[in-house]
């Protein structure tokens, strides 16, 4: 079992299988739709579906989704540039994107916000980062917990973490099925690295020794402000795609990279290639990669690499969908296709 | 605005009426039902019910209800007493609780864990817990997210927080109007300190520099077996009684006792009176006064003192519930009465 904050869901994932998945599964009941590697939960909310024989739509329920998420270190590096309420932000705009993967979209998000000792100033600025994308997404912020432990959280550090739930139409879920060799893979280009990888990229900052203003070579940013990049909400562009039926599968790109995400959605018999040469790595990525000496191969399974959700469809809809997605605000890759295979991805070409 | 980890909710309470108020009120929909107190969130779910004029049940809409908690310094005390899977579904039962002052039934939980270093035998022991007490309170463990941040968390320290997502029929809901004056309180005993008021306990036994094991006097159980008593869950008594429509309001007793608690369910007009004769408190509690030279007052604001839910009912209904709460294994004191007043509570007598 290997756990990493970069990689918690695939850690929580792996971990699904041993005793922690017994007792989890435990609890599952009929209504729970299976979705072993699933981005959220996805069950039947009672009354409107099948197995309670309610007086709803049996053909069309309307399931309830739900992810937890933490924002990890990225809120260290926010909180010390004293950027809190986008760190909080980005919570919410990744449990939002967890959702989208399944088809759902986000009703609800409630929030937990923890330090060693409570400082009303930044409580309030993570709670106006969390309602601010809160009302972007088109969720309510519900509830919330805010909690003061001494022991546990170590002195001015905070931590914020979040539930978002959502709603699908059971004619919409994207479950890991549709995905079919021969269908392409269409890339929506991320800000950065979104909400993953930021213990690898505080080790390079931490031992380069570099002051928090350090200019990104080459770009106007400085690399805090590029590290800092809001994660990307990618509802307005899919949402309606998703509604016309147009996506087979996404993949929200989060901790594992490309080739830890993909094939969360990719069928049994059903393999991805990704060419690497067909976008440009953004500069904060080339200059991680370089700057911490970072092997290739960890590189793809730690960063999104400027590819922050991959976008499954037949080849007929490739381009009416790319067109929609960049009409959205959205710059869109042609990054790969689906073969038959071993459930993964072959990564051709470098960058 | 005042924060202690033993009064979350009634802190966050006082903060909505501030700036967070403002930030939390603006992602408000009309789907948002009103309970400017509450110990849940309520909203309608989409499509069935007024505002979305969906095929739904206009008449009895199912309504979503979910609230956010963190286990707290319990957590703490249970991990050095190696009861880590207790603590951890205290929390569930907390949520199922708080879900019920709304007449709300669980549906599905979401947990967060975290830890300087993740120990997997740890975060076992916590799913393993919250698994058993879902399974009991009828929860599906639908997801969860497990995050390693050493520079966040203290060497050796768990946090576990979670949502808990429930349903309420509308015409069941518990919105803190019915309670008038003239109905009687009844108060369902609490199995000891539950989920709150354990820095103060904590700060006890470290002033008296107290071995783990140290008898509680008068008593057979240790000192810390009294404190990590699981929290009740009073579903089984209440949810039969809620569907009957035999409760007013309801209040679960948490951090800030009845009378921080009390008044979050009732009207504008409408004032408790407890007579604190009427029950004994537990030992835990007598001695955690005395050994701390704990003011009363204090008391009162810190601790359940025993009583972990409060019932209001009209006096017709007093002893039809009193008997079937009992019946259903509860231990249920005739605690007071409600009399119109500036919303608050009197307490009369000492215990």
């Amino acid at each position: 079992m290997r756990y990493r904050d970069a990689g918690v869901d695939i850690a929580r994932a792996d971990a699904l299988k041993g005793s922690i998945g017994r007792a989890v599964r435990k609890t599952w009941t009929a209504s729970v739709r299976l979705l072993p590697n699933g981005f959220a939960g996805i069950m039947e909310w009672p009354g409107s579906g099948r197995t309670e024989g309610g007086p709803g739509r049996a053909d069309a329920p309307l399931l309830l989704a739900a992810t937890m998420d933490g924002v990890g270190t990225k809120l260290t590096l926010a909180r010390a540039a004293g950027r809190t309420a986008d760190a909080a932000a980005d919570l919410v705009y990744h449990g939002a994107n967890d959702l989208l993967v399944h088809g759902a979209r986000p009703l609800a998000f409630l929030d937990y916000i923890a330090q060693g000792e409570l400082e009303p100033e930044v409580v309030t600025q993570a709670i106006e980062g969390l309602s601010r994308a809160c009302h972007e997404v088109g969720a309510v912020l519900l509830g919330g917990e805010t909690a003061e432990m001494p022991d546990t959280y170590r002195s001015g550090t905070l931590d914020v973490a979040g539930c978002m739930i959502g709603t699908v139409t059971g004619s919409r879920l994207l479950d890991g099925r549709a995905a079919r060799p021969g269908d392409r893979v269409l890339g929506l280009a991320s800000s950065g690295l979104h909400t993953n990888g930021y213990s690898d990229a505080r080790r390079v900052l931490d031992h380069l020794g570099l002051a928090m203003n350090a200019p990104l070579p080459g770009q106007r940013q400085s690399i805090v402000e590029a590290l800092l990049e809001p994660h990307r909400w990618y509802g307005p562009a899919l949402l309606p795609q998703l509604e016309l039926g147009r996506v087979h599968a996404l993949a929200h790109v989060t901790g594992g990279g490309l080739p830890g995400n993909l094939p969360r959605v990719l069928p049994d018999r059903v393999r991805a290639v990704i060419h690497a040469g067909r976008w440009e790595r953004p500069a904060i990525f080339r200059w991680l990669i370089e700057a911490g000496s970072m092997p290739e191969e960890d590189a793809r399974t730690t960063f999104n690499l400027g590819i922050g959700m991959a976008v499954i469809c037949s080849p007929g809809q490739a381009v009416e969908l790319t067109r929609a997605c960049e009409q959205a605000g959205e710059t869109v890759h042609d990054i790969g296709e689906l073969i038959a295979g071993e459930r993964g991805v072959d990564w051709i070409g470098d960058a």
